[in-house]
């Protein structure tokens, strides 16, 4: 539990995935995570802050350099969610193998790396070298419900218990 | 052949990607598929209805969220195609590990998820709880030929034998 | 070094990533690879040549397709620099297994599959069969720098030896 140790001396709430998916449900047919090996797949997460969206808006208009980095940390929190929900415990995870990060800008808008460093230096904080993953910063245009950002998270785990994925809607799946 | 009985129950014809790949030449260089032990990369595909382009446009402008919909189920269906020319036979697929779907967005349109459950959605009444993988839903600016959304699928299988990926440029590869 | 020999008959020189991360600190927490058993994930790459930006601006209204094509030609050569910093030898890569292309795109501009052709295109120069992956070309809105396009490669390699990821900060890791 040491990574959730310094998440918490960080400020930062782990969020409880299953309860958010239940107080949102979305009737959308996809689960948090699917495991390959020991290769965890999560789906793309937004910035989410005591379970509510956290800013909204497009880059280079409605929001600054700021706000959006502040976002993707909370994107990359809401990452460390489903990989708690899948693994049990956050110190399991081995490395950040792929970060996408997807950012809503607006015409011009040019700093989508700095925007992203918001998760990228979160994982660094927890993980150190095991945070520091492959990545990618892309302007998009046009996210659910105007969320700023949006990342897909790709991790290498230790160890072979994986929880069954978590349904969007809100079912249980039998394993 | 369960998954493709199912298949034309839904009135759906699974689509013969070499002949696809031959009548529409594009001179691109890359494969419908490679495998990579028991994973599956495929190509990013986009909606095509009985060989032919299924809508064009932007969403938020020239197609609704019905329409939309509707695509996001086509490219799935062309994906479904590049399985069965990889796998032989559909029943194979163990799991959609990832999708990753670009939606073509105009300024403010902001369902691209809804879009996208058009495909996951159709994996769901395919292939039940194997049909639910993690998912991303991106507004992107711009796919070949204007059409509305592209989706990249990741897919776990089961057995061995790979058929050679199919260049897209209509050769055949020695293996 | 057949690739390597390949590249310099075509009049590309291989860049040398560990100079270019040192000359250009960006101070983002990633690094140029992550290894998983034998699949190679790099981090996004955008068109430098000789050690500098390559183009900028936007597809269909500042470059033309064939200097996004070029452009693309370099990013591929940037992705190559990577693989050559991680297994020593390009010889060793395997087989492309997915490129994403991402090319920032004016209204109107439904190209981007024949920009992301100059980097395919150089794959199968190189690699012939072993350079032809999936592939999936989006229109994106909005890059670093204003660079016209980005792209995420990931490869399967053969050995087992591969370098300790290097840190875009430019920092050396132990392992």
């Amino acid at each position: 539990m040491i990574i959730e140790k310094s998440l918490e001396r960080l400020g930062l709430a782990l969020p409880d995935l299953e309860q958010f998916y239940k107080s949102n449900p979305s009737g959308a047919k996809f689960v948090s995570h699917v495991a390959v090996q020991n290769v965890l797949y999560l789906s793309g997460v937004v910035p989410i802050k005591d379970g509510k969206p956290f800013l909204r808006g497009y880059l280079g208009k409605d929001l600054t350099l700021d706000q959006g980095y502040e976002a993707a940390r909370y994107a990359a929190v809401m990452s460390l969610g489903a990989m708690k929900y899948a693994l049990g415990d956050l110190d399991r995870v081995e490395r950040i193998i792929q970060l996408l990060g997807f950012v809503n800008s607006d015409p011009g808008f040019k700093d989508q790396p700095r925007v992203i460093n918001g998760a990228t230096d979160l994982f660094v904080e927890l993980y150190g070298e095991r945070g520091l993953g492959t990545r990618t910063a892309i302007g998009c245009h046009g996210l659910f419900g105007d969320f700023p950002l949006e990342i897909v998270v790709t991790v290498l785990f230790s160890g072979t218990e994986v929880r069954a994925p978590m349904p969007r809607d809100g079912r249980t799946l039998a394993r």
